[in-house]
């Protein structure tokens, strides 16, 4: 049998029960955040136009795109990200909205990269996007990335945060050609910063010193001081300025042992106009989330010039990261037999009206395979009907604890369930 | 701007907040059946080989695919649904795994079909799979689909039943080409009587009688009586004692007066292998959920035979059928003013430790536009912060009743949000 029938495609996956509950367990968790800040969920298709996909993102993720072309001759994507998808949402459907908005969403999302370890080609991604607020803004998406982080349990990581406008402040201010500046700005982002030195050598630029500075600038809040005595120009002035603010908030919401700053931090989409962050584990090392302030977005699919901010978190990044294993919790398992099937069926129905988590199986087991089944569904208590004359519900059960392995009789009168599970 | 910039490709849309809570609404309290009867999440790429697809899905839906070449050269499609690709999974994994499986999803799935009203090309699928499990299987899914559609609030459903048995065990007995037999199951999945008729005598078929009358079966218990007496083969026969044998466990568990037996369903995938089902609401006259046994699928993934059964629901048109809204439920907004970000960023902190869901907004609009934001976002109270000489944490706010647009001041004392929110 070809390995292409069995397998999923490269750098995806199937994800088993146990590792599926532990998704959805930190899917909840955040959850909770979003909707303790007003957050809503809206859904985009996995699917979209490419041509809308590169109206927001530009040209530096191209190659990562998975593209199709449909029957009618269009290209589609599968969406690499979600935040272009809701921007465009946003301005397609602004009739049915009102700002400021508050969205989020759990979704996958599509990378063609090279799958290395912790690296899929479908990512599942929790975020959200806070459209047409307030400069406070870019603190309630730092806090809630924070908040979101601390609820799944992880309680070492951090966030560096920078703002664009610091180095462009100090790349307007020097004689480089376009290229030139998107190459340094390639060096900065995968922190090549021999590399980058190289580069500044090799193109023989004077004001070299004040970039290649930019990897020392890291640090808590006094980086800020140092930052602002190497600005040279009003922007990067300003962009320190809007740290220190953001600071501030961080201090009031009792986050900020949480951040650092690093002025050499550079994302990889082109849609960031101010502050960006990413977030990591420190025991791992890699990134668990990203995000920013896009005030340009909403204008390029047509829309209003408004202002926006974000983040999206790797859902199977912290998964990685937590030690928390998904179990579900199955109560019991009711047995049925040829003759007792029908006393079975209603009691297993009285359960599972009351709440409780109930396998039904036939009675076709050894009794240790049986409790091997039940050992491997977490199920306590296994019950079988005793059999009676009476065709109508059963009177009285026979329950096997699954781990002490002992049966005992329970009559099935008012308040037997609380009895056998102790709830 | 191009049309393609702003719209979802064909067939495909983004849902907003009220019709996404909707979707979630229903997936949880489906989730929550799910969990009742032992099933347990599994998530599968929503990319799968072409090939592996084909393997348990056959040729006959091949037109309805979304595929695409990778860089490597290889074919994926988007799944069109989910059966297939968890039987993939199952034998892929199957040294992590433990029969019986009882697995649940909730998954977008992909269909190139001709977009209609409530017909989607994104799909939101939920839905189980019992694999390896006991006789009692049928049953356990047709009530599991009717307990799933009945905690969304759906009361007036039905589901049709059939086996594939019957008609299989006729079409045995006549002397048809496999083309005719094709094509007679065409006009039967169409509900096409008429064209069948006509079919029927096109083709010259004596025994066309008993193919005519099938149509005309259906309907509650009592039908399985007469095509009992219709019943021409073994194969036949024994396709009706089933469905009786299914029945009588429906009845036990009570959700008898849910299902319709039709010996003229037919289902549009080649893998089932016994009895077959679809649901729809009384009112919309459409599908919302479609099942059945299959237990050759794992075998042809080169897995041991297995028995197995399994339904999916479509979200989508459950939520068109039901009248409840999706709305969020934002308790009180809380207003920035320079002078008092600190201490309302620590009240909103306060709030959002004991759960409540708290909007933190810049004081920068006018009461009435304050009032109207709340109303949007359901908020009933908005507080502000009343300034004092001291930075330090608050000691008195003022809560406008968004309502009867009323404002009080209260004291930050133990309790005091119990007294302003009533919970």
């Amino acid at each position: 049998m070809s390995k292409n029938i069995l397998n999923a495609p490269e750098g995806m996956k199937s994800y088993l029960p146990k590792e599926a509950l532990k998704f959805y367990e930190i899917r909840d968790r955040i959850s909770r955040v979003f909707q303790n800040w007003g957050y809503e969920p809206v859904i985009t298709p996995v699917l979209e136009y490419y041509e809308s996909l590169l109206t927001g993102m530009e040209q530096n993720t191209q190659k990562e795109f998975y593209k199709l072309i449909d029957y009618d001759g269009n290209i589609l994507s599968l969406r690499p990200e979600m935040t272009a998808p809701i921007a465009r949402t946003v301005v397609n459907r602004r009739e049915e909205l009102s700002l400021p908005l508050r969205l989020s969403y759990f979704a996958p999302v599509f990378r063609y990269d090279n799958p290395q370890e912790g690296k899929n080609r479908e990512i599942f991604q929790m975020g959200l996007e806070f459209i047409g607020g307030n400069s406070f803004g870019d603190a309630e998406a730092i806090i809630t990335a924070i908040e979101a982080i601390k609820s799944t349990g992880i309680e070492k990581f951090k966030l560096d945060l920078n703002h664009i406008g610091f180095l462009e402040g100090i790349v307007e201010e020097l004689p480089l050609k376009g290229l030139q500046e998107k190459k340094l700005k390639e060096y900065l982002g995968r922190k090549d910063f021999v590399g980058l030195r190289n580069y500044l050598d090799n193109i023989g630029l004077k004001q070299k010193e004040i970039i290649a500075q930019l990897p020392l600038l890291r640090g808590g809040i006094d980086i800020l001081n140092k930052a602002d005595d190497l600005a040279s120009t009003e922007a990067s002035r300003k962009a320190v300025e809007k740290l220190k603010d953001i600071y501030e908030y961080l201090e009031s919401y009792k986050v900020e042992d949480y951040v650092n700053f690093d002025f050499s931090l550079i994302r990889g989409l082109n849609y960031y106009t101010g502050m960006i962050f990413e977030g990591f584990t420190e025991n791992l090392g890699y990134t668990i989330c990203g995000g920013g302030r896009y005030d340009n977005l909403i204008e390029q699919y047509g829309g209003q010039k408004t202002p926006a901010v974000g983040f999206a978190l790797g859902i199977q990044r912290i998964a990685l990261a937590l030690d928390y294993k998904g179990t579900s919790s199955i109560d019991g398992v009711v047995l049925l037999t040829e003759k007792t099937s029908s006393q079975a069926l209603k009691l297993a129905r009285r359960l599972h009206r009351k709440d409780y988590n109930i396998i039904i199986e036939e009675n076709n087991r050894s009794r240790d395979e049986l409790i091997k089944l039940a050992h491997q569904k977490n199920a306590a208590k296994i019950i079988s009907i005793r059999e009676t004359k009476s065709q109508k519900e059963a009177a009285e059960i026979e329950v096997l604890d699954t781990n002490s392995e002992t049966a005992e009789k329970v009559v099935l009168k008012e308040g037997w369930e609380k009895k056998v599970w102790g709830k």
